[in-house]
């Protein structure tokens, strides 16, 4: 199932994509009431799920057309910020290196995990800001990302899955200038307005444990980024694994798995973002994330 | 003013200290009605911050004895991860660099920032979790701990302060072993009960701008931490500015303004928290925050 967050006659709310994606079905519509993915997520249970999955398929219901909604982040607001991983595909740890070795470069035998505050997420199809005044270096990183379903503590590997909701695609927009001037990446990478998501969270039913799914992102319709999540150094469930050994990872909480090589940076000379620029961040099986720099 | 957040009769509340601090006037018998901390801070009017502090001096009420209330961190669980400097005392960088020079060692031309996630935050009097099956190195770190009262967006360093609310103390708690591993210092500041917060917040109407205030920190009594928040690298005015130029810094957001020397891992050999040391971080005109080590 796909779900989605979105506006329809000014009213924010939750839904499932009809199977042909030419429509949403609001969930309240189909007797489930949540009003935000975040409650949903926390509340909903397995017969819930079932009635969701079941009205799907029974053709009995009239959806909103695809052309008559706004479309939202499906996770306007989350709770907390993002958790990241840094240099989570080998050859996109090659690039980050040469574009600057002091900032990416040496041994990394544990994975790098780093946050991402959003204050807002921003929609499919809605402009990234450049900033102008103190961003020289705009990158665009597709990522996929996993949302949390439960509360997760002390959850070793073999039961990672049974934590995970689903999975959307991130585009984890980056200023290279103050993602690595101020040693830590924090700052470079909180901006607001940097954290494209969508285009809907797909549930885990729909893919193998761990998925294994193309990734890829083009900048005005270039080729930039092309890989599978199988490449990933770290797995999702040695992540949940791992850091659920410290901390409680409550539902709602979003991961986002790093992304593969291709961005701005690793070119030579690197190729990063400018108005008007469109980068697409595409996932198989979940969508394309799109968005337009302003 | 000091304000705080309080268990009485079971009923999380929030409350002003009286002068005398031996008790707590509920802000709800005083016909101000916010239920938590940061619905007040994000919604308390000028005439209502007046009408507590004049409820202050004219003693016609009656307080709740300070031995009758389970205290409570003053913002028990924040609404986004807290901003925390690295680095932001000059003695503190040598003593880090000495620890480990290759993750805090180097010039810092600019401010460090990172993240700590607190699902939490961990009351005055409770205790500090140890880890010990992941976490050999366990440090303490008082630090002056900015609450903004208003979103800041693109302020200009002599406005800063008409967004500050208030200050508190913060214990960012640290695992040196995992902070220092995976690169970015995220997971290693994350941990479940690893901030500390406390014992108040004080209204920013109490201290000079910038606030120049003795900051220490004593382990079982010995004195480890001594210092003065006018010795910042990078000033509270600067932060503000620098990071309200990309991100919004909602009301009610918790920026940690970093360490003076003094930390466990400055020492040679370095002197590592361990269960049941008492771990006291003052503030002068703030308070002091106690934990124990469990």
């Amino acid at each position: 199932m796909k779900f989605v967050t979105f506006k329809h006659e000014g009213i924010e709310q939750v839904g499932i994509l009809a199977l042909n994606e030419q429509g949403v079905y609001p969930i309240k519509s189909l007797g489930i009431n949540y009003d935000s993915m975040i409650s949903l997520i926390e509340n909903i249970t397995d017969h819930e799920m079932d009635l969701l999955q079941k009205s799907l398929t029974n053709n009995d219901k009239e959806y909103i057309s695809i052309e008559d909604i706004s479309k939202m982040p499906p996770i306007p607001n989350p709770n907390q910020d993002i958790i990241c991983l840094g240099i989570n595909y080998m050859e996109h740890a090659v690039e980050s290196a040469r574009y600057k070795n002091e900032a990416f470069g040496g041994d990394r035998p544990y994975a790098v995990y780093f946050s991402k505050r959003v204050n807002t997420a921003t929609a499919d199809g809605d402009y990234i800001p450049s900033y102008p005044q103190i961003v020289d270096s705009l990158d665009y990183e597709a990522e996929l990302a996993v949302i949390i379903g439960k509360d997760a503590k002390d959850v070793p590997k073999e039961k990672a899955f049974d934590y995970v909701f689903g999975y959307t695609i991130i585009n984890d927009v980056s200023a290279r200038n103050l993602q690595t001037r101020h040693k830590q990446w924090y700052f470079g990478k909180s901006l607001d307005g940097f954290t494209p998501m969508g285009p809907c969270i797909v549930t885990k039913d729909e893919f193998v444990n761990p998925p294994v799914l193309r990734i890829c992102s083009r900048v005005n319709g270039e080729l930039r980024q092309n890989s599978t999540t199988d490449l990933m150094i770290t797995s999702i469930q040695d992540v949940i694994h791992e850091l659920s050994q410290g901390i409680t990872l409550k539902a709602g909480t979003i991961i986002a798995m790093g992304t593969p090589a291709g961005v701005g940076m690793g070119f030579i000379p690197p190729k990063f973002l400018k108005p008007g620029d469109i980068v697409e961040c595409e996932i198989e099986g979940i969508g394309c994330l799109k968005n337009i720099v302003k």
